[in-house]
Protein backbone atom coordinates (compact mmCIF):
# COMPACT_ATOMS: atom_id res chain seq x y z
CA UNK A 1 0.00 0.00 0.00
CA UNK A 2 2.65 2.35 0.82
CA UNK A 3 4.39 1.87 -2.68
CA UNK A 4 1.11 3.09 -4.47
CA UNK A 5 1.82 6.35 -6.35
CA UNK A 6 -0.57 8.13 -5.55
CA UNK A 7 -1.51 12.04 -6.98
CA UNK A 8 -1.36 14.36 -3.45
CA UNK A 9 0.03 12.74 -0.25
CA UNK A 10 -2.42 14.76 1.39
CA UNK A 11 -5.18 16.67 0.28
CA UNK A 12 -7.94 18.26 2.43
CA UNK A 13 -11.69 19.46 1.84
CA UNK A 14 -12.87 22.13 3.88
CA UNK A 15 -16.92 22.26 3.88
CA UNK A 16 -18.20 18.24 3.82
CA UNK A 17 -21.36 18.65 2.70
CA UNK A 18 -23.00 17.41 -0.25
CA UNK A 19 -20.60 18.72 -3.00
CA UNK A 20 -17.30 18.72 -0.47
CA UNK A 21 -18.38 14.90 0.39
CA UNK A 22 -18.81 13.97 -3.19
CA UNK A 23 -14.99 15.35 -4.10
CA UNK A 24 -13.30 13.38 -0.98
CA UNK A 25 -16.12 10.07 -2.06
CA UNK A 26 -14.47 10.79 -5.67
CA UNK A 27 -11.27 11.34 -4.70
CA UNK A 28 -10.96 7.73 -2.01
CA UNK A 29 -13.13 5.80 -4.28
CA UNK A 30 -10.12 6.67 -7.38
CA UNK A 31 -6.98 6.68 -4.67
CA UNK A 32 -5.89 9.80 -5.87
CA UNK A 33 -4.72 10.64 -2.53
CA UNK A 34 -2.77 8.95 0.43
CA UNK A 35 -4.86 10.92 3.03
CA UNK A 36 -8.19 12.78 2.93
CA UNK A 37 -8.84 15.35 5.32
CA UNK A 38 -12.27 16.77 5.94
CA UNK A 39 -12.14 19.90 7.83
CA UNK A 40 -15.05 21.87 9.26
CA UNK A 41 -16.33 23.15 12.45
CA UNK A 42 -18.46 20.25 13.45
CA UNK A 43 -16.42 17.34 14.75
CA UNK A 44 -19.26 14.82 14.94
CA UNK A 45 -19.87 15.59 11.71
CA UNK A 46 -16.80 15.00 10.20
CA UNK A 47 -16.71 11.48 12.05
CA UNK A 48 -19.62 10.21 10.94
CA UNK A 49 -18.17 11.14 7.02
CA UNK A 50 -15.20 9.48 8.05
CA UNK A 51 -16.93 6.32 9.61
CA UNK A 52 -19.13 6.40 5.76
CA UNK A 53 -15.23 6.21 4.18
CA UNK A 54 -15.52 9.09 2.75
CA UNK A 55 -12.22 10.88 5.05
CA UNK A 56 -9.13 9.08 6.57
CA UNK A 57 -9.02 12.22 8.87
CA UNK A 58 -10.92 15.29 10.36
CA UNK A 59 -9.62 18.03 11.30
CA UNK A 60 -11.15 21.27 13.15
CA UNK A 61 -8.58 23.92 12.54
CA UNK A 62 -6.75 25.52 9.51
CA UNK A 63 -3.17 24.40 11.51
CA UNK A 64 -4.17 20.83 10.78
CA UNK A 65 -4.47 20.83 7.41
CA UNK A 66 -1.67 23.40 7.10
CA UNK A 67 0.91 20.55 4.85
CA UNK A 68 -2.18 19.82 2.57
CA UNK A 69 -0.93 19.43 -0.94
CA UNK A 70 -4.18 20.40 -2.03
CA UNK A 71 -6.79 22.03 -0.07
CA UNK A 72 -10.63 22.19 -2.19
CA UNK A 73 -12.44 24.83 -0.14
CA UNK A 74 -16.24 23.73 -0.44
CA UNK A 75 -18.32 25.70 2.22
CA UNK A 76 -21.02 28.22 1.19
CA UNK A 77 -20.35 30.48 -1.92
CA UNK A 78 -20.90 33.58 1.19
CA UNK A 79 -18.42 32.15 3.11
CA UNK A 80 -15.53 30.88 0.41
CA UNK A 81 -13.75 34.51 0.42
CA UNK A 82 -13.39 34.45 4.25
CA UNK A 83 -12.18 31.02 4.49
CA UNK A 84 -9.94 31.48 1.27
CA UNK A 85 -8.22 34.11 3.23
CA UNK A 86 -7.95 32.10 6.78
CA UNK A 87 -6.32 29.21 4.72
CA UNK A 88 -3.94 31.32 2.73
CA UNK A 89 -2.59 32.94 5.74
CA UNK A 90 -2.24 29.37 7.73
CA UNK A 91 -1.12 27.19 4.96
CA UNK A 92 2.85 26.04 3.41
CA UNK A 93 4.26 28.30 0.88
CA UNK A 94 3.50 25.06 -1.52
CA UNK A 95 -0.55 24.33 -0.27
CA UNK A 96 -2.43 24.95 -3.27
CA UNK A 97 -5.94 25.87 -3.31
CA UNK A 98 -9.17 25.28 -5.51
CA UNK A 99 -12.69 25.84 -4.35
CA UNK A 100 -16.73 25.31 -5.88
CA UNK A 101 -17.80 28.31 -5.88
CA UNK A 102 -20.81 29.39 -8.11
CA UNK A 103 -19.78 32.79 -8.57
CA UNK A 104 -16.49 34.20 -8.61
CA UNK A 105 -15.31 38.10 -9.26
CA UNK A 106 -16.58 38.84 -5.39
CA UNK A 107 -14.87 35.84 -4.23
CA UNK A 108 -11.31 36.89 -6.15
CA UNK A 109 -12.05 40.67 -5.51
CA UNK A 110 -12.11 39.76 -1.84
CA UNK A 111 -8.98 37.46 -1.66
CA UNK A 112 -6.96 39.65 -3.78
CA UNK A 113 -7.95 42.21 -1.51
CA UNK A 114 -7.56 40.78 2.04
CA UNK A 115 -4.31 38.27 1.03
CA UNK A 116 -0.89 38.21 -0.44
CA UNK A 117 -1.35 34.66 -1.15
CA UNK A 118 -3.11 34.80 -4.18
CA UNK A 119 -0.87 32.78 -6.59
CA UNK A 120 -1.77 29.75 -4.37
CA UNK A 121 -5.51 30.19 -5.30
CA UNK A 122 -6.80 28.22 -8.76
CA UNK A 123 -10.40 29.39 -8.85
CA UNK A 124 -12.66 26.67 -10.04
CA UNK A 125 -16.67 26.25 -10.44
CA UNK A 126 -17.70 22.50 -10.86
CA UNK A 127 -21.06 22.62 -12.24
CA UNK A 128 -22.36 19.31 -10.31
CA UNK A 129 -25.13 19.44 -7.39
CA UNK A 130 -28.40 18.13 -6.01
CA UNK A 131 -31.20 19.47 -4.39
CA UNK A 132 -30.21 17.50 -1.73
CA UNK A 133 -27.73 18.59 0.95
CA UNK A 134 -25.06 16.84 3.22
CA UNK A 135 -22.51 14.23 2.86
CA UNK A 136 -24.92 12.09 3.85
CA UNK A 137 -26.19 12.24 0.30
CA UNK A 138 -22.19 12.50 -1.07
CA UNK A 139 -21.58 10.10 -4.67
CA UNK A 140 -18.56 9.69 -6.06
CA UNK A 141 -20.11 9.95 -9.34
CA UNK A 142 -21.77 13.51 -9.09
CA UNK A 143 -18.60 15.24 -11.04
CA UNK A 144 -18.91 12.14 -13.50
CA UNK A 145 -18.81 13.76 -16.93
CA UNK A 146 -19.42 17.17 -15.73
CA UNK A 147 -18.15 20.30 -16.45
CA UNK A 148 -15.89 22.21 -14.31
CA UNK A 149 -14.85 25.76 -15.06
CA UNK A 150 -11.47 26.95 -14.09
CA UNK A 151 -10.98 30.67 -14.25
CA UNK A 152 -7.03 30.98 -13.53
CA UNK A 153 -5.91 34.72 -12.66
CA UNK A 154 -2.81 36.22 -13.69
CA UNK A 155 -0.84 35.59 -10.77
CA UNK A 156 -0.88 31.89 -10.73
CA UNK A 157 2.08 29.70 -12.33
CA UNK A 158 1.09 27.27 -15.40
CA UNK A 159 2.68 24.73 -13.43
CA UNK A 160 -0.21 25.47 -10.19
CA UNK A 161 -2.95 25.42 -12.69
CA UNK A 162 -1.60 22.43 -14.30
CA UNK A 163 -1.93 20.31 -11.20
CA UNK A 164 -5.31 22.14 -10.03
CA UNK A 165 -6.73 21.21 -14.06
CA UNK A 166 -5.69 17.62 -13.52
CA UNK A 167 -6.99 17.62 -10.48
CA UNK A 168 -10.42 18.15 -11.54
CA UNK A 169 -10.13 15.75 -14.83
CA UNK A 170 -8.88 13.05 -11.96
CA UNK A 171 -12.14 12.97 -10.74
CA UNK A 172 -13.96 12.73 -14.16
CA UNK A 173 -14.84 15.96 -14.72
CA UNK A 174 -14.47 17.93 -18.14
CA UNK A 175 -12.60 21.20 -17.79
CA UNK A 176 -12.63 24.54 -19.51
CA UNK A 177 -11.03 27.83 -18.62
CA UNK A 178 -12.95 31.44 -18.67
CA UNK A 179 -11.99 34.63 -17.12
CA UNK A 180 -13.67 35.59 -13.81
CA UNK A 181 -15.45 38.05 -15.24
CA UNK A 182 -16.60 36.45 -17.88
CA UNK A 183 -17.63 33.00 -15.74
CA UNK A 184 -20.08 35.23 -14.01
CA UNK A 185 -21.62 36.66 -16.95
CA UNK A 186 -22.19 33.59 -18.40
CA UNK A 187 -23.07 32.00 -15.26
CA UNK A 188 -26.12 34.81 -14.48
CA UNK A 189 -27.61 33.52 -17.96
CA UNK A 190 -27.00 29.85 -17.90
CA UNK A 191 -27.97 28.83 -14.48
CA UNK A 192 -28.58 31.84 -12.27
CA UNK A 193 -31.26 33.89 -14.13
CA UNK A 194 -33.42 30.30 -15.15
CA UNK A 195 -33.53 29.75 -11.45
CA UNK A 196 -34.89 33.19 -10.78
CA UNK A 197 -37.20 32.52 -13.64
CA UNK A 198 -38.04 29.27 -12.23
CA UNK A 199 -38.99 30.80 -8.98
CA UNK A 200 -40.92 33.05 -9.85
CA UNK A 201 -42.98 30.77 -11.76
CA UNK A 202 -43.57 28.65 -8.97
CA UNK A 203 -44.12 31.58 -6.93
CA UNK A 204 -46.87 32.79 -8.94
CA UNK A 205 -48.85 29.92 -9.23
CA UNK A 206 -51.49 29.88 -5.73
CA UNK A 207 -51.36 26.12 -4.37
CA UNK A 208 -55.02 25.32 -4.79
CA UNK A 209 -54.32 26.07 -8.71
CA UNK A 210 -51.63 23.45 -8.46
CA UNK A 211 -54.13 20.45 -9.37
CA UNK A 212 -54.62 22.38 -13.09
CA UNK A 213 -50.85 22.34 -13.30
CA UNK A 214 -49.04 19.65 -15.88
CA UNK A 215 -45.28 18.86 -16.79
CA UNK A 216 -44.52 22.34 -18.56
CA UNK A 217 -44.77 23.71 -15.07
CA UNK A 218 -43.14 20.74 -13.31
CA UNK A 219 -40.30 21.16 -15.74
CA UNK A 220 -40.12 24.88 -15.63
CA UNK A 221 -40.03 25.02 -12.09
CA UNK A 222 -38.01 21.90 -11.18
CA UNK A 223 -34.64 23.61 -9.55
CA UNK A 224 -37.05 26.46 -7.36
CA UNK A 225 -36.84 23.43 -5.42
CA UNK A 226 -33.67 23.88 -4.51
CA UNK A 227 -32.28 25.62 -0.85
CA UNK A 228 -33.34 29.78 -0.87
CA UNK A 229 -30.72 30.53 1.36
CA UNK A 230 -27.85 29.07 -0.91
CA UNK A 231 -28.95 30.73 -3.95
CA UNK A 232 -29.78 33.81 -1.89
CA UNK A 233 -26.28 33.99 -1.81
CA UNK A 234 -25.03 32.93 -5.18
CA UNK A 235 -27.83 35.86 -6.41
CA UNK A 236 -26.21 38.45 -4.13
CA UNK A 237 -22.61 37.63 -4.56
CA UNK A 238 -23.19 37.86 -8.41
CA UNK A 239 -25.54 41.23 -7.88
CA UNK A 240 -23.94 43.26 -10.85
CA UNK A 241 -24.77 40.24 -13.66
CA UNK A 242 -27.49 39.09 -12.19
CA UNK A 243 -29.38 42.80 -12.22
CA UNK A 244 -27.86 43.20 -15.65
CA UNK A 245 -29.79 40.03 -16.81
CA UNK A 246 -33.04 40.53 -14.83
CA UNK A 247 -33.24 43.95 -16.57
CA UNK A 248 -32.74 42.17 -20.13
CA UNK A 249 -35.60 39.80 -19.52
CA UNK A 250 -37.57 42.39 -18.24
CA UNK A 251 -36.81 44.58 -21.68
CA UNK A 252 -37.98 40.85 -23.13
CA UNK A 253 -41.00 40.36 -21.43
CA UNK A 254 -42.35 44.27 -21.74
CA UNK A 255 -41.89 44.29 -25.53
CA UNK A 256 -43.72 40.79 -25.53
CA UNK A 257 -46.68 42.56 -23.63
CA UNK A 258 -46.66 44.75 -25.82
CA UNK A 259 -46.56 43.26 -29.01
CA UNK A 260 -49.29 40.55 -27.36
CA UNK A 261 -51.70 43.50 -27.03
CA UNK A 262 -50.74 45.01 -30.00
CA UNK A 263 -51.73 41.55 -31.88
CA UNK A 264 -48.12 41.40 -33.20
CA UNK A 265 -48.13 37.45 -33.77
CA UNK A 266 -45.26 37.65 -36.32
CA UNK A 267 -42.90 39.18 -33.06
CA UNK A 268 -44.49 36.73 -30.58
CA UNK A 269 -43.38 34.02 -33.06
CA UNK A 270 -39.62 35.59 -33.76
CA UNK A 271 -39.31 35.39 -30.07
CA UNK A 272 -40.42 31.89 -29.45
CA UNK A 273 -38.53 30.73 -32.76
CA UNK A 274 -35.47 32.30 -30.99
CA UNK A 275 -35.88 30.39 -27.66
CA UNK A 276 -36.67 27.08 -30.24
CA UNK A 277 -33.52 27.93 -31.65
CA UNK A 278 -31.20 27.88 -28.68
CA UNK A 279 -32.53 25.51 -26.99
CA UNK A 280 -32.37 22.88 -30.02
CA UNK A 281 -28.34 23.70 -29.39
CA UNK A 282 -28.29 23.00 -26.02
CA UNK A 283 -26.50 19.46 -25.58
CA UNK A 284 -28.26 17.72 -21.81
CA UNK A 285 -25.07 16.77 -19.65
CA UNK A 286 -26.87 13.53 -18.73
CA UNK A 287 -25.93 12.76 -22.66
CA UNK A 288 -22.83 13.44 -22.95
CA UNK A 289 -20.45 10.45 -24.71
CA UNK A 290 -18.27 9.11 -21.46
CA UNK A 291 -14.56 10.99 -21.63
CA UNK B 1 -69.87 -8.12 -33.87
CA UNK B 2 -72.72 -6.11 -34.28
CA UNK B 3 -74.03 -7.32 -30.56
CA UNK B 4 -71.39 -5.11 -29.24
CA UNK B 5 -72.46 -2.48 -27.10
CA UNK B 6 -70.72 0.75 -28.07
CA UNK B 7 -70.97 4.24 -26.35
CA UNK B 8 -70.81 5.42 -29.44
CA UNK B 9 -72.55 4.08 -32.35
CA UNK B 10 -70.38 7.16 -34.50
CA UNK B 11 -67.74 9.30 -33.28
CA UNK B 12 -65.92 11.65 -35.28
CA UNK B 13 -62.31 13.53 -34.69
CA UNK B 14 -61.92 16.94 -36.75
CA UNK B 15 -58.08 17.09 -37.49
CA UNK B 16 -56.15 14.19 -37.12
CA UNK B 17 -52.81 14.98 -35.80
CA UNK B 18 -50.86 14.19 -32.61
CA UNK B 19 -53.97 15.05 -30.41
CA UNK B 20 -56.63 14.07 -32.42
CA UNK B 21 -54.98 10.91 -33.54
CA UNK B 22 -54.21 9.90 -29.95
CA UNK B 23 -57.76 10.21 -29.11
CA UNK B 24 -58.89 8.36 -31.99
CA UNK B 25 -56.35 6.03 -30.92
CA UNK B 26 -58.09 5.47 -27.48
CA UNK B 27 -61.29 4.94 -28.71
CA UNK B 28 -60.37 2.51 -31.08
CA UNK B 29 -58.26 0.49 -28.64
CA UNK B 30 -61.21 1.19 -25.94
CA UNK B 31 -64.27 0.20 -28.24
CA UNK B 32 -65.92 2.88 -27.38
CA UNK B 33 -67.49 3.71 -30.70
CA UNK B 34 -68.68 1.40 -33.81
CA UNK B 35 -67.26 4.00 -36.10
CA UNK B 36 -64.16 6.17 -35.86
CA UNK B 37 -64.61 8.97 -38.34
CA UNK B 38 -61.57 11.22 -39.22
CA UNK B 39 -62.02 14.17 -40.76
CA UNK B 40 -59.83 16.54 -42.01
CA UNK B 41 -58.82 18.62 -45.23
CA UNK B 42 -56.04 16.21 -46.71
CA UNK B 43 -57.81 12.72 -47.62
CA UNK B 44 -54.20 10.93 -48.10
CA UNK B 45 -52.79 11.81 -44.79
CA UNK B 46 -56.46 10.51 -43.56
CA UNK B 47 -55.98 7.50 -45.61
CA UNK B 48 -53.10 7.22 -44.05
CA UNK B 49 -54.27 7.61 -40.59
CA UNK B 50 -56.74 4.57 -41.07
CA UNK B 51 -54.17 2.15 -42.58
CA UNK B 52 -52.16 2.37 -38.82
CA UNK B 53 -55.53 1.76 -37.21
CA UNK B 54 -56.28 4.81 -35.96
CA UNK B 55 -59.96 5.50 -37.91
CA UNK B 56 -62.76 3.32 -39.57
CA UNK B 57 -63.54 5.45 -42.36
CA UNK B 58 -61.96 9.09 -43.47
CA UNK B 59 -64.18 12.63 -44.18
CA UNK B 60 -63.14 15.81 -46.21
CA UNK B 61 -66.32 17.75 -45.53
CA UNK B 62 -68.48 18.82 -42.62
CA UNK B 63 -71.54 17.05 -44.67
CA UNK B 64 -70.09 13.27 -44.20
CA UNK B 65 -70.12 13.70 -40.22
CA UNK B 66 -73.27 15.40 -39.78
CA UNK B 67 -74.96 12.39 -38.22
CA UNK B 68 -72.35 11.68 -35.61
CA UNK B 69 -73.24 11.37 -32.06
CA UNK B 70 -69.72 13.11 -30.64
CA UNK B 71 -67.64 15.36 -32.68
CA UNK B 72 -63.93 15.64 -31.09
CA UNK B 73 -63.29 19.31 -32.70
CA UNK B 74 -59.13 18.72 -32.32
CA UNK B 75 -57.90 21.47 -35.38
CA UNK B 76 -54.91 24.61 -33.87
CA UNK B 77 -56.67 26.71 -31.45
CA UNK B 78 -57.14 29.94 -34.07
CA UNK B 79 -58.72 27.63 -36.01
CA UNK B 80 -61.20 25.63 -33.35
CA UNK B 81 -64.05 28.42 -33.09
CA UNK B 82 -64.58 28.66 -37.00
CA UNK B 83 -64.26 25.18 -37.40
CA UNK B 84 -67.01 24.60 -34.64
CA UNK B 85 -69.25 26.94 -35.82
CA UNK B 86 -69.11 25.79 -39.09
CA UNK B 87 -69.47 21.80 -37.86
CA UNK B 88 -72.32 22.87 -35.41
CA UNK B 89 -74.51 25.03 -38.20
CA UNK B 90 -74.06 21.27 -40.18
CA UNK B 91 -74.66 18.36 -38.03
CA UNK B 92 -77.60 17.18 -36.86
CA UNK B 93 -79.85 18.27 -33.79
CA UNK B 94 -78.23 15.36 -31.58
CA UNK B 95 -74.85 15.87 -32.72
CA UNK B 96 -72.62 16.69 -29.51
CA UNK B 97 -69.45 18.62 -30.04
CA UNK B 98 -66.08 19.03 -27.66
CA UNK B 99 -63.22 20.65 -27.88
CA UNK B 100 -59.19 20.09 -26.96
CA UNK B 101 -58.45 24.20 -27.40
CA UNK B 102 -55.82 25.10 -24.60
CA UNK B 103 -57.84 28.38 -24.90
CA UNK B 104 -61.15 28.89 -23.97
CA UNK B 105 -62.82 32.10 -23.82
CA UNK B 106 -61.84 33.35 -27.02
CA UNK B 107 -63.38 30.28 -28.71
CA UNK B 108 -66.72 30.46 -26.96
CA UNK B 109 -66.89 33.97 -27.41
CA UNK B 110 -67.02 33.74 -31.28
CA UNK B 111 -68.69 30.62 -30.98
CA UNK B 112 -71.94 32.46 -29.33
CA UNK B 113 -71.22 35.08 -31.36
CA UNK B 114 -71.43 33.21 -34.62
CA UNK B 115 -73.55 29.97 -34.00
CA UNK B 116 -77.31 29.68 -32.46
CA UNK B 117 -76.35 25.98 -31.84
CA UNK B 118 -73.68 26.51 -28.95
CA UNK B 119 -76.18 23.88 -26.61
CA UNK B 120 -74.40 21.01 -28.06
CA UNK B 121 -71.16 22.29 -27.88
CA UNK B 122 -69.24 21.50 -24.32
CA UNK B 123 -65.72 23.05 -24.06
CA UNK B 124 -62.65 21.29 -22.79
CA UNK B 125 -58.79 21.20 -22.49
CA UNK B 126 -57.62 17.54 -22.34
CA UNK B 127 -54.47 18.53 -20.99
CA UNK B 128 -52.17 15.98 -22.77
CA UNK B 129 -49.56 16.64 -25.30
CA UNK B 130 -45.94 16.34 -26.28
CA UNK B 131 -43.46 18.20 -28.51
CA UNK B 132 -43.79 15.29 -31.21
CA UNK B 133 -46.47 16.46 -34.15
CA UNK B 134 -48.39 14.42 -36.60
CA UNK B 135 -50.62 11.34 -36.05
CA UNK B 136 -47.25 9.15 -36.77
CA UNK B 137 -46.99 10.17 -33.17
CA UNK B 138 -50.28 9.06 -32.20
CA UNK B 139 -50.70 7.11 -28.89
CA UNK B 140 -53.61 5.72 -27.39
CA UNK B 141 -52.11 6.28 -23.75
CA UNK B 142 -51.20 9.67 -24.32
CA UNK B 143 -54.94 11.44 -22.23
CA UNK B 144 -53.88 8.10 -19.64
CA UNK B 145 -54.65 9.53 -16.20
CA UNK B 146 -53.92 13.28 -17.33
CA UNK B 147 -56.58 15.90 -16.76
CA UNK B 148 -59.27 16.80 -18.62
CA UNK B 149 -60.82 20.21 -17.98
CA UNK B 150 -64.70 20.52 -18.43
CA UNK B 151 -65.94 23.77 -18.50
CA UNK B 152 -69.91 24.11 -19.62
CA UNK B 153 -71.78 26.14 -20.56
CA UNK B 154 -75.05 27.85 -19.46
CA UNK B 155 -76.86 26.46 -22.14
CA UNK B 156 -75.34 22.72 -21.93
CA UNK B 157 -77.71 20.28 -20.74
CA UNK B 158 -76.86 18.16 -17.56
CA UNK B 159 -77.49 14.99 -19.89
CA UNK B 160 -75.04 16.37 -22.50
CA UNK B 161 -71.96 17.74 -20.49
CA UNK B 162 -72.50 14.29 -18.46
CA UNK B 163 -72.53 12.31 -21.73
CA UNK B 164 -69.27 14.74 -22.80
CA UNK B 165 -67.66 13.98 -19.40
CA UNK B 166 -68.24 9.94 -18.98
CA UNK B 167 -66.58 10.11 -22.50
CA UNK B 168 -62.96 11.85 -21.54
CA UNK B 169 -63.26 9.54 -18.29
CA UNK B 170 -63.65 6.54 -20.79
CA UNK B 171 -60.45 7.21 -22.43
CA UNK B 172 -58.76 7.28 -18.99
CA UNK B 173 -58.97 11.19 -17.88
CA UNK B 174 -59.14 12.54 -14.38
CA UNK B 175 -62.13 15.50 -15.29
CA UNK B 176 -62.67 18.56 -13.14
CA UNK B 177 -64.76 21.88 -14.03
CA UNK B 178 -63.55 24.71 -14.52
CA UNK B 179 -66.13 28.10 -15.95
CA UNK B 180 -64.01 29.48 -19.09
CA UNK B 181 -62.55 32.84 -17.43
CA UNK B 182 -61.06 31.11 -14.67
CA UNK B 183 -59.84 28.28 -16.88
CA UNK B 184 -57.98 31.18 -18.67
CA UNK B 185 -56.86 32.76 -15.75
CA UNK B 186 -55.60 29.75 -14.45
CA UNK B 187 -53.59 27.88 -17.35
CA UNK B 188 -52.03 31.48 -18.18
CA UNK B 189 -49.78 30.98 -14.97
CA UNK B 190 -49.87 27.28 -14.96
CA UNK B 191 -48.95 26.78 -18.36
CA UNK B 192 -48.87 29.55 -20.65
CA UNK B 193 -46.36 32.04 -18.60
CA UNK B 194 -44.08 29.04 -17.64
CA UNK B 195 -43.51 28.60 -21.44
CA UNK B 196 -42.96 31.91 -22.42
CA UNK B 197 -40.36 31.96 -19.26
CA UNK B 198 -38.75 28.79 -20.71
CA UNK B 199 -38.32 30.46 -24.08
CA UNK B 200 -37.01 33.95 -22.91
CA UNK B 201 -34.76 31.84 -21.01
CA UNK B 202 -33.56 29.83 -23.44
CA UNK B 203 -33.16 32.80 -26.08
CA UNK B 204 -31.05 34.96 -23.93
CA UNK B 205 -28.21 32.27 -24.02
CA UNK B 206 -25.78 32.50 -27.04
CA UNK B 207 -25.24 29.44 -28.87
CA UNK B 208 -21.78 29.47 -27.58
CA UNK B 209 -22.66 30.26 -24.23
CA UNK B 210 -24.82 26.75 -24.19
CA UNK B 211 -21.49 24.20 -23.34
CA UNK B 212 -21.73 26.19 -19.87
CA UNK B 213 -25.58 25.22 -19.24
CA UNK B 214 -25.96 22.43 -17.04
CA UNK B 215 -29.25 20.78 -15.59
CA UNK B 216 -30.80 23.69 -14.55
CA UNK B 217 -30.96 25.47 -18.24
CA UNK B 218 -32.00 22.17 -19.39
CA UNK B 219 -35.43 21.80 -17.24
CA UNK B 220 -36.00 25.20 -17.15
CA UNK B 221 -35.99 26.03 -20.98
CA UNK B 222 -37.28 22.19 -21.98
CA UNK B 223 -41.10 23.40 -22.95
CA UNK B 224 -39.28 26.26 -25.25
CA UNK B 225 -38.88 23.26 -27.53
CA UNK B 226 -41.92 23.46 -28.37
CA UNK B 227 -43.74 24.44 -31.92
CA UNK B 228 -43.41 28.40 -32.46
CA UNK B 229 -46.75 28.32 -34.30
CA UNK B 230 -49.14 26.32 -32.21
CA UNK B 231 -47.62 28.54 -28.91
CA UNK B 232 -48.42 31.55 -30.64
CA UNK B 233 -51.44 31.02 -31.55
CA UNK B 234 -52.21 30.17 -27.93
CA UNK B 235 -50.82 33.21 -26.63
CA UNK B 236 -52.96 35.17 -28.69
CA UNK B 237 -55.88 33.23 -28.00
CA UNK B 238 -55.25 34.30 -24.94
CA UNK B 239 -54.13 37.92 -24.57
CA UNK B 240 -56.08 39.38 -22.02
CA UNK B 241 -54.89 37.14 -19.22
CA UNK B 242 -51.87 36.09 -20.39
CA UNK B 243 -51.35 40.30 -20.38
CA UNK B 244 -51.87 40.31 -16.71
CA UNK B 245 -49.71 37.35 -15.85
CA UNK B 246 -46.68 39.03 -17.89
CA UNK B 247 -47.20 42.02 -16.15
CA UNK B 248 -47.38 40.60 -12.64
CA UNK B 249 -44.05 38.91 -13.93
CA UNK B 250 -42.12 41.81 -14.25
CA UNK B 251 -43.39 43.33 -11.26
CA UNK B 252 -41.65 40.62 -9.51
CA UNK B 253 -38.71 40.94 -11.51
CA UNK B 254 -38.37 44.86 -11.04
CA UNK B 255 -38.83 44.68 -6.96
CA UNK B 256 -36.66 41.36 -7.07
CA UNK B 257 -33.72 43.38 -9.37
CA UNK B 258 -33.78 46.64 -6.81
CA UNK B 259 -33.47 44.40 -3.61
CA UNK B 260 -30.60 42.89 -5.46
CA UNK B 261 -28.96 46.00 -5.93
CA UNK B 262 -30.28 47.17 -2.62
CA UNK B 263 -28.56 43.97 -1.09
CA UNK B 264 -31.75 43.02 0.62
CA UNK B 265 -31.19 39.58 1.25
CA UNK B 266 -34.23 38.45 3.37
CA UNK B 267 -36.02 40.09 0.30
CA UNK B 268 -34.59 37.70 -2.35
CA UNK B 269 -34.82 34.24 0.61
CA UNK B 270 -38.81 35.25 0.72
CA UNK B 271 -39.28 35.36 -2.75
CA UNK B 272 -36.75 32.09 -2.97
CA UNK B 273 -39.07 30.52 -0.39
CA UNK B 274 -42.54 31.31 -1.81
CA UNK B 275 -41.10 29.36 -5.25
CA UNK B 276 -39.53 26.48 -3.26
CA UNK B 277 -43.05 26.27 -0.89
CA UNK B 278 -45.34 26.55 -3.87
CA UNK B 279 -43.32 23.72 -5.68
CA UNK B 280 -43.67 21.61 -3.05
CA UNK B 281 -47.22 21.22 -3.12
CA UNK B 282 -47.16 20.10 -6.99
CA UNK B 283 -48.10 16.50 -7.79
CA UNK B 284 -46.29 15.18 -11.13
CA UNK B 285 -49.50 14.08 -13.12
CA UNK B 286 -46.64 11.32 -14.39
CA UNK B 287 -46.46 9.77 -10.75
CA UNK B 288 -50.35 10.36 -9.49
CA UNK B 289 -51.83 6.82 -8.96
CA UNK B 290 -53.77 5.10 -11.77
CA UNK B 291 -57.59 5.18 -11.81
Amino acid sequence: MSNTEFQFEKLAVVGVGLIGGSIAAAVRSRRLARTVIGCGRNRDRLLAAQTRGLLTAVATTPEEIADADLIIVCTPVDRLAVDLCTLLEQTSASTLMTDVGSVKGSIVQHVRTNSSHTSRFIPAHPIAGSHLQGFEHADPNLCQNRLCILSPLAENSPADIQTVRTFWQSIGMRVAELPVEEHDRILALTSHLPHLAASITAAMVHESWLQYAATGYRDTTRVAAGDPELWTAIFTENTDQLAAATDQFIDILTSFRDSLKAGQKAEIQALLQLGQERRSHFRDPDLQPEK
